[in-house]
């Protein structure tokens, strides 16, 4: 039987099935040293431990810069570098406060960027809404009441990013929306189906048209309780947050470099961002995408491979409230002329992989898309059309860059997402662990036939 | 553009595609009722935190069938039925105790099914194996010793399930094999690769040949402990177990019914197993399984979905330490000459599906993998050859029903698995949702078209 096999094997194999098998063999040792051998787990108990929430111009941003540096020296890169980018300052200021009648506490936390109510804070009624057309119905109750947007995350959307796509209008345009008739606040239902209290924060973005009004997200329990109540009567709360900004500072993309053997000009970006929201540690948001990005360089430099195009490394600075990092990435590259063949990102969370999103072309797609029984051994075998990340988005907006995310499985994401419990304990491992070996894989094959 | 897209499906759409759409249509509203309306995450919160663990024989087991035929009343079932079958009755009897040298306490659990030290307990050396090939090379050394199977639950495979496979021989059979050249007792590292240090229990099974001796699982990083020591010099630790077999007791598989329209005397039937271990409450292994069962009879009723096979539903007996509850099941469909369609169990965890294994017929396989499209949206479209569970593995063995086994994603399951945390905060709500939906989209798809 044995020797059956072997022959049936010889005669069959033609170089397309060779190059089938020894790229499988090379994903199954880069899968067993990842594994077997891993840091990505303890990389990320120390970025969430030893440093914790790193908002862009806190002073744990420059611990994360100094810590991202020498972690991905220490993986490996043939240089790391640090590239300068200003950086918006936004700071809570304080703890956030909602206080609803007979002294009850809400569990609040401000929106990122959002400007506080100062020291007295605002006491007003509050009108609930729940959305965009039902406040344009209402808009003549607005003025000087607090807008209560209680828009729930819709649960029938089994990819949940379709859930936070149809819901985060509200912390994104609500305040301004809800400003532009004289409200005085804004509360937002937390974009999340989680089953706990926990309020989700994130950026919003105020339309310079408008009064920049105090805007806080609460927790899903005192969402439906505050609903509840206003069922019954007219309800006032008491609402102080102290959200402001500083002057810009200057921040910085942390770049680790593996230089190419045959287009060192040619360049692949793989990355996640560094920053994070500060009530937690950002352990999925995004420090599992950074390290992930270190763990494949850590993983190949162990396996000695080396690549035909020169791979980056890339700590993107700023992607919760700016963006500046993934500009200023994408700005550099066009400034020097660079060619950059593929970029990846990964800041979905740490969670099983299930595969990766592309915006290529339909010629390259199909490329692609006959690498998935390559990586469905790793869970990340399901290649669709769409999907790159923030921090690279500018590559391709800019360059015509192919640009992909990791899609993780994403039901558990958005219990975590900008809220206090994204800590490292909600990670798992291995989890951690497939997500860069479904990446490392799909970069070594990038690099070795191009798009 | 609207009416050109009606013209357009109006135009295309066959026979075969408009069932194929239907079928589509009718699990998209199975996927929204249970993601709106999805009763399994409270059940499964009252089966774990009211009831908790409940072992063969506890009284927890006799408020868990209570609790068991009343949800299932209550979710719709025409009818439910307690089915008798004696179990088996161990108890663990106190608390385990494993203290190394000066005082150390070690943290261990006895083996399920294993019999105590008595009250004076064991003081003895510990000899370190790492394989059954070491103990056999060393059998000379083991006598009056305690062997400890230090056998590292193996990272590289990605399916967990075969990391479990290779490693629980010595949870098995490790005991008797140490027994037989004459150790005094053994302990055993948990089949896990989780990063706490819980000892992970589950059954283990004599050799009648030799003596019936105590044994431990031990928690991995006790486990690294000791084997560091044993570097250093000899150990010896004092050892407490209290496992004993009271008499066989009555339990019961309970059966909720939905009658066929077309054929009602063919069966389809679906289940978990309602025990579990002592240590935890049991919220993946099997509350998980338990509570989709019965969440599929309520979306199911909800929908006003009249199977053309009568469906039943069944929280078996004792999967755990006896197996008794599967095997009455299939003994008595035997003995009644029943005509079984189908079975599927869940039984890996309520985490987010990938997929099912079936043991099926390649022709019946060919039917089946043609579902893979309609299940893919939720998940579970890996649709693989081989896997059951051990309660309906019986009727696949005695009458060559085909079986199926529900597939999750299993990086999470052994961190779980027989350990005190598998609770029901470890549970997602959604992961267990998408679980049931997928399970009832296949029961679906079977009722529908047979097999």
């Amino acid at each position: 039987m044995r020797i059956a096999l072997v022959l049936f094997c010889f005669l069959s194999a033609g170089s397309i099935a060779s190059a089938q098998q020894e790229d499988s063999i090379f994903i199954r040792r880069l899968s067993d040293e990842v594994l077997t051998n891993g840091k990505a787990y303890d990389n990320l108990r120390e970025l969430t431990k030893k440093i914790g929430g790193r908002l862009s111009g806190s002073p744990q941003m420059v611990k994360a810069e100094a810590w991202g540096k020498k972690t991905l020296e220490l993986a490996g890169a043939d240089k790391v570098w640090l590239q300068e980018a200003m950086v918006p300052h936004w700071v809570r200021g304080g703890k956030d406060i909602l206080t609803a009648p007979n002294a009850r506490s809400l569990d609040v936390l401000a929106l990122g960027n959002s400007y506080g109510t100062g020291e007295k804070g605002i006491r007003a009624q509050v009108i609930e809404v729940k959305s965009f057309d039902e406040l344009e119905q209402r808009k003549g109750e607005v003025k000087g009441k607090i807008v209560f947007y209680n828009y729930k995350f819709n649960p029938r959307f089994v990819e949940t990013f379709l859930s936070y796509i149809d819901a985060v209008k509200y912390r994104g345009q609500g305040p301004s929306q809800a400003a532009k008739y004289g409200a005085a606040a804004v509360i937002v239902r937390s974009m999340s189906h989680s089953t706990d209290n926990n309020p989700h924060t994130g950026a919003t973005r105020y339309d310079s048209a408008y009064a920049k009004i105090p805007a806080v997200a609460i927790g899903l329990q005192d969402a439906d309780w505050l609903s509840s109540q206003l069922q019954k009567a007219p309800v006032s709360v008491f609402f102080k947050t102290n959200g402001h900004f500083l002057p810009d500072t200057i921040g910085h993309n942390v770049i680790g470099e593996l230089a190419g053997t045959e287009s060192p000009q040619e360049y692949i970006t793989v990355g996640g961002h560094l920053d994070s929201w500060d009530p937690a540690e950002g352990a999925h948001d995004d420090g599992a995408g950074i390290v992930q990005t270190i763990e494949i360089l850590r993983a190949f430099k162990a396996m000695g491979f080396k690549p035909r195009h020169t791979i980056r490394f890339v700590l993107f600075a700023n992607e919760e409230n700016g963006g500046r990092g993934g500009t200023k990435y994408a700005e550099e590259a066009k400034a020097k002329n660079e060619k950059h063949l593929f970029a990846l990102e990964s800041d979905a969370g740490g969670f099983t992989p299930r595969g990766f999103g592309f915006e290529a072309s339909d010629q390259q797609l199909q490329k692609i898309f006959k690498w998935s029984s390559l990586l469905a051994p790793y869970g990340g075998g399901k290649l669709v059309k769409g999907g790159d990340g923030a921090d690279i988005e500018p590559l391709n907006k800019t360059m015509g860059v192919v640009t992909s995310g990791l899609n993780p499985d994403s039901q558990r994401y958005f219990d975590f997402h900008h809220a206090r419990n994204d800590v490292f304990e909600n990670v798992n491992k291995r989890e951690l662990e497939l997500g860069a070996i479904n990446m490392a894989a799909l970069i070594y094959l990038v690099d070795k036939y191009g798009l």
